[in-house]
């Protein structure tokens, strides 16, 4: 079975309880659990990782080629900040995908501008959890 | 079963003679072969509609209310220009999802702003067909 | 009698049902009929054409020196992109005059710029559909 | 009767001396009687006040809700520079309606900016003393 | 001989009555019989189509190949706003040159950026009718 | 006791009136009288002095420097596009401290630009009546 | 003999004790002092006039054609925000010369552009208490 | 007694050796010290964390909910770059007030952004070690 | 026979040498000697002058009047950069046409806005070594 | 007697013949003899220096020092254009006078910038050829 | 010996295996290498530090003062977005020499602006590893 | 031997008299002798050429191809206004690097912008005259 890396940047750990007319009251370990489910069904084998750290993400992504087939990522705040991730997901020779949980484009000016989407395979933005969902079968169709 | 209307915009009449570099050798109607076989697994009935202009545009999408419960849309060159179907977007009073085949975000400056984005559900976008076929099942778990 | 125009531009056609907090409830049909008695005591003629195409608008000012005194127009979406509008406008040798329902000044940034006004003669912006009524006032003034 | 108070702007005293090839030869006096006749006729009481002076705009805006029913008001040069009138008409608590005696989307890029629109009523421009008279008539049908 | 397709974009159907000042009193009619004139010269057959309406022109220069060895086009107002005719020029696979009446560089500032040169063979600004047929001889040389 | 002139522009006179929702329900009296309180306890003595009028606050901090050892100034819409203030605030040879009822840097893109605040000593926004007390405090330990 | 107004903006009456290493020690009296001297030999009868208020100043320029045949101007920190001050001498009817003691294009941004340039017959910036001499000069070379 | 949580960012380990021109000559220890002093006067509990490390204030500021009442937070040079602190500060669900040891609306254009200010509670900017303490004032009077 | 002036600018002196794949093998000789051809056809008189020098191209271009009927020009990349040039050719008195080997609308950003543009007569863009053969039949269609 | 030199820039040796609408008839041989006379009554000792080349300019200026105590220049188009000519008279070491016979500021967006003027010891713009007498004067009480 | 500090940024761990066409196939290793011999010959001893987060960057810098007499840096990605090492190295009082592999001004545009380069020494830029022994070299002779 | 051309611009001539706080006291002379002494150590022949005319620098590159092997150039002002040094330096088929005395990114907006770079082999700046000596050090490691 291949494996997929599940990357969630800033403050996604706090989901649930942040802001939740933006983003739900699911947390992402429920979110997690739904992938898991639908990865069984597509026989991918997911391994999740979330930071705060811009460094972290940047050194995670750069060691994944070794173990991993492909990369969602929800970059978050990173977005529109990062070229560092840029470069890491420019550099990392396997195919990413970036989601977003709330349509970036509908919110304020600084978040419908993503550093990450020009180098990622594909963006998949606005369908809550159905992002991630979305982003999975994606992969499985692309590797 | 619920109906979706899948509009393409201006030039998708040509996919698999025009710049296949870009855009793959894929034909609009091999994308819509595909797309009806999904369909049928996901118990949606799908009407296809292609146009140059962008006024037809606007009258589909202003009508569709009566009879559809969605909207997957690819308003490939209007993307970027094209407030008048932003506007019939915001007015129809159902979801409707952007698709790009390409990854807008990987090309021309003025082709990485979308007008319909903000006011869209949601946006799929990098992915050639594959892109339309996540648009269905976002539009099955979402109606 | 003399002769008006008016002309409606995209989704108007919708109006009342379309995203009734900024537009309010009032259908075209029910303007246009308050117009039609204002027209009676001004003693003009009123000759009503909505569309949703940029070009049947342009077609339709184009040819209008020919029979009209004068146009009223709610450009709608075309304000903000129209070049073809703006030289039909231009180039028409009768009076134009824009409205506009609700106060484009006070919504978005990019419904702040009107393309059409430079070579309207006059624009009217903001108190529903009395915007229509006094722009009547007006041609019955300036014709 | 309903009382309106008009307010124009810095230099509008100078009106039928001040180059007259862009705002005709009327006087302010002249306007001003032509707006008395047509008060009397839509039954409004007119109060008539000028300056040069932002401060004492700003002073009678913030002082006209305890006497007046709206304010009719064109604000000259102060229209694209003054923040101050912005918010006095913001905070005033009664409508405001903009006039332009020329068409201010036809003239320098800075005059085609003002500051007061996004909290006025409604703007009406271009239409020279017409302007005015149609401002009054909106006035009639607002309050 | 070979085919070449001239077209002409929005308002010059109304050519020699709309602003004469700008593009003089010549009429299309006779642009196209001098241009007709120059082809027998050249052994160039020519086919006119004009059109108000910025799908019909897509349409227009979709289909355009089968037939035609050259386009000679005019965008008039929609050289500066339609993507849609820049995607369908980009994809039509043969030459296509793009030709201005008037010289677009000394006239307003958003009349000096044409989104349809970057795609084109060549352009051609600024001769009156000489810009049609100067473009008809680049034609012959370059099919 | 040192002197402290407290200076409050454009319609602050009607604050506890003028958008409650932004500015709460204070009248600028009770601030001020709270004020006088806390002056008391740190051995300030104040002055207050309101104005609609740049060229008055203008005046008064040109004479500060002969009576007051320190400024607190709200300069409301005048904060935003004021140089002569500006200026004065820069001539004046004595502190002057910048407060703001709410936080400027959450409103509008006009409101986040200080003209004042680079030549201020410093800035207080965002803490309603505090703002002023708090600036009050500033004053005690830098004069 | 002709009389010249010889007009100072905001906090000109400070020269002398403000920020003297931008300006000098030079007060306003003095410099008024050596512009009558200049004045008598030149035949010309001058009038000062200072204020920190852009309505005064408007006011000033507004009824100065009856009395005076040229301006001499320093508008201070208006200089940069003042559209009032601009409409004022573009409407006065008689020449406006700008001076300035320092060199504008040699301090901040902001103090490069000059709104009362376009409309004044000239401008002279940077000589100190020169500028206002040689405007004399000026002024009796073009009255 | 309540908790506040003082967080210092990049390079604030060194103050006191860095730039002595720019922030004086005190450490932040003594900062922290006269901080201290304050909190007992005022019946708060101060705990402080000073990282160079965006995500590790990011951590921080995202679990501070549970322990504290309020943040003080000197965000330093991640003030101009960071979404992720601006997300973690709007999600926390606690006040955060922002300080500044110099005025940053007085230094380069790039520190004169603050990312954090629009969803921070309040701002105080300029007054060197006594933002600090006038932060702990305005704590004490919202919680 | 009428006299007309090619100008070259700098590096068309290398032309063949430098950067074949975007101008072509072809020398400036080989361009010339076609000219020469065509000129005679035409009934016109060349003289060819190339420079690197801007000041040379000034002078040039400011002394022909006297000697010639027009200017076929290729300012080359003085095209984007000199006003010196413009003036010149805006002051010459005799028609100027401006001529580029590849098309500037498809290359680097800089290189697609021209000085010279607004005051030329016309501009041929794209067509190679055609470019100049048109200029000439043009000059031969004007003078 | 002291030295000064007085530098004319490009197009300049066409004074009379060259858009005589905005920079009148007189010549440059004619603006230079009244200079001669006005320098005698101030006991200067000028010499004149025109060219089209900004290299010959930036020349004469960097040797200037040994023999001149002062520059006069009107640059011309290079006003707009010329770091280098900046540098040199940045770097001169004796003070230089901008000049222009046209108000700069009152014609293309692109000739209101001076890239001289920051560096130079002041400007005087529009006056015709009293530019450059005023000009001499300043030069009399400078150096 | 004195010590010199090499630090390189996020994703140059991965040099060699990171997109080969833009950074060649030598590794970070093999650099150092070639640093340590060119180190002895130049009588300096080397401490390398890799890291891709920004916030250890910052840590390190801030610390180098103590024990090493410059520093050589690659900020990499972080070059572009980071103010934190920006204001380290500003704070950090050794020199610091800012190197690039590539030449960055001949990249994307956002790679074009480094917010390091106005604090640093100097910057080399484009040599490849060259860039790392030649800033050794200044190294030797600044210290 | 292998021969470099070391190209000097405007107002380098003048060095060591010129702005020494910002370029030293070193003369080019000076620059050049220590040139020469490394440049037989690493048996390179120079040719030195300074100018401060544009057009012979253009005239200088373009043909250094037939003699040297590489070009050593400091631009200076012209670093930021020649695209026809960017393009001879593009054409010139010889490796070409930039060279700076001051840290051109630590000065002016418009100074912080190479032309020139983007098309230059590599670039190196702020290291006084070691700037030159490195860059020769780079040439003989690349030619």
């Amino acid at each position: 079975m291949k494996k997929v890396l599940v990357i969630n940047g800033p403050n996604l750990n706090l989901l649930g309880e942040r802001e939740p007319d933006v983003y739900g009251k699911l947390t992402l370990e429920s979110i997690n659990g739904e992938m898991e489910e639908l990865a069984k069904e597509l026989k991918l084998d997911l391994e999740f990782f979330q930071s705060n750290h811009e460094g972290e993400m940047v050194d995670r992504i750069g060691s994944a080629k070794k173990s991993f087939a492909a990369i969602v990522i929800n970059p978050a705040a990173y977005t529109h900040t990062s070229v560092a991730i840029r470069d890491a997901v420019s550099a990392c020779g396997i195919p990413v995908i970036e989601v977003h949980l709330s349509n970036i484009y509908g919110r304020e000016e600084f978040r419908q501008k993503s550093l990450i989407a020009p180098v990622a395979k594909g963006q998949i933005s606005g369908f809550g959890k159905e992002s991630y969902l979305l982003a999975l079968r994606a992969v499985s169709k692309i590797i």
